[in-house]
């Protein structure tokens, strides 16, 4: 079974949900420059929900580089993360519209920490597939940022019931790490293709 | 004819379908745990919608395997079951606004009944133009998965009447029932490599 | 200049506006049979519309299987032809939400009558690239669905302003004669291969 | 790493983002030729805003057909173009709803202006990566077109303050002067072929 499909479809899924959360931005009413500025905050969490569905794309782009048979546990634990990301945008409109409030902050930090954990179990699926060899376990390597990644996003969620600036920069904080691309996998490859 | 294009299109119509769901999901106005509350039929609804549509582009993905050559009747088939599963988010939201009740837990059942016919009448047109050696026909065997849910949903839709809870336990059921991909496929697809 | 590009991204606009139009449905308020009333007409001009953007993907799919070589008049014919099929879902929601009315039925014949002429200028940009022995020319032939159409709006627009229900029943019988998929392309491509 | 996936998130972003556009133009109240009139205007910048839409993915289609190898950074200055991209339909219905006001009108050109750094970004990545011998930067050439449209917009921005029609009148024209599809790549890949 070829993976072009399950490519498709999940850059398909990622592309529409980018492009859905500018629709969530409402036009503001009136034509002043004052108009703009309730729509700040909007544009200010929309800006980090791209980077993270950015950073998704692309560490899902690297990971399945590196899969040669799709499998049906590999078609489903896909769908899985997407489920998650797909609840990025709802996540994303209630934070901005409640000027990044308490509540909306923790549940957009349990967003983020169900995709991370999805993404472990679609990869787990994966280099099990692959068998002892897995090019993917090799590429993967000790792999701090994934380790991290969740431990933060726990902090982070009862954070925001005391201080939602805390739990936000440590939201923009991970976005930040995991902005470099995952060249631990271009690496493995690139030795692969010698 | 290729297949590529046939199943890029369906790939993307049921990417937006999945996707256009969340959309439904309105914001919560006030930014506590209760203003969460009203959400929850609503993701619930979402998430057996969800697994509907990733159990048919699931199914998709494995029937449209057998295929060598698209034909026309194959793609308005194809197009006729894209009809129905674009139904799918109407129904979804007028049952989750309206916490479950009964008339919309009937329309679901409608849609879900329509789609399952227009899924058989495809694989049919598909079993028809490879001849009386048809892979998929092999592939499918008895399918008593296939000859069960219309006959479930045709109990469940008259049983919203009497108990809304019961027609909504039988779509979960036969959600369930689909959740593991079509091995059979597979299976005759593994033996033809060989 | 390969066409797989061009192929996947009108798939992806086409898919987009069938699936836009479902979102054009607004949910009934309240969970009776009686709420779904207003909903018909608005169900109704959406098949016809879904049965139309079918129609086009259809032809489309056909004719640029004639095609060897895109070049750049050929992407903005395209682009053209799709800026009209976009305006499909506005002009179904304004005649849905009307109750198929005179003005609303006028303008989804205007749109209608201008995709058509964007598909003759789209097919004739193909023929014109191929030179004299071009595949398609031979293809399409005496043409009579193409010519019959644009005439058929012609006299359904302001047919619409005397009987509205007499420029819905000629949409609905055009709609009907493009049905069938262009067994002609098919035929020429079919001596190609021999 | 190939190009493939590159391409077709990125026609899908701009695929979906042409057809949101339609979305945000609000069906008039009531059937009649005068509930068309305040649609007029945002009908107008829809048609601007979709030209413009369409020569990005007409040049972004031209110049990733130079590129043999997709880097980690080609996929970031992307993803920064399609951003820049995501934020034409809020610029274009905030222009149409406030029938081309000053500060809408300078807004819209500080998007323009950002998207046309972020493809010139997006361009001296690939050329970067390309060497010296880079066919890019052979097929670019001198570029006037490249370095007209920020000047222009830079003029165009404060010019809506004193005269929203002249700012309107400088995103047309720079509009018409792209449309024209890029040549010179055509030119300097037809040569390679040969």
């Amino acid at each position: 079974m070829g993976k072009g499909r399950l490519e498709a479809f999940s850059d398909g899924v990622i592309a529409i949900l980018i492009t859905i959360m500018v629709l969530e931005m409402r036009v503001p009413i009136g034509a002043e420059l004052e108009a703009l500025r309730p729509v700040i905050p909007v544009v200010l969490s929309y800006v980090l929900s791209y980077l993270y569905l950015g950073i998704y794309w692309n560490n899902h782009h690297h990971m399945l580089q590196t899969v040669r048979r799709v499998t049906g546990p590999m078609l489903w634990a896909n769908l899985h993360l997407l489920f998650w990301l797909s609840l990025v945008p709802f996540a994303t409109e209630w934070l901005g519209t409640n000027h990044f409030a308490a509540v909306p902050s923790a549940l957009y930090g349990v967003v983020l920490l169900m995709a991370a954990i999805a993404f472990y179990i679609l990869r787990s699926t994966i280099v099990a597939s692959q068998g002892k060899d897995s090019l993917l376990r090799k590429a993967v390597g000790r792999d701090w940022k994934g380790k991290l990644s969740p431990v933060v996003y726990l902090i982070a969620i009862p954070a925001a019931f005391w201080s939602p600036r805390v739990s936000q920069a440590l939201y923009v904080l991970i976005a930040l790490v995991w902005f470099i691309p995952d060249r631990r996998i271009e690496g493995v490859l690139g030795q692969q293709e010698d």
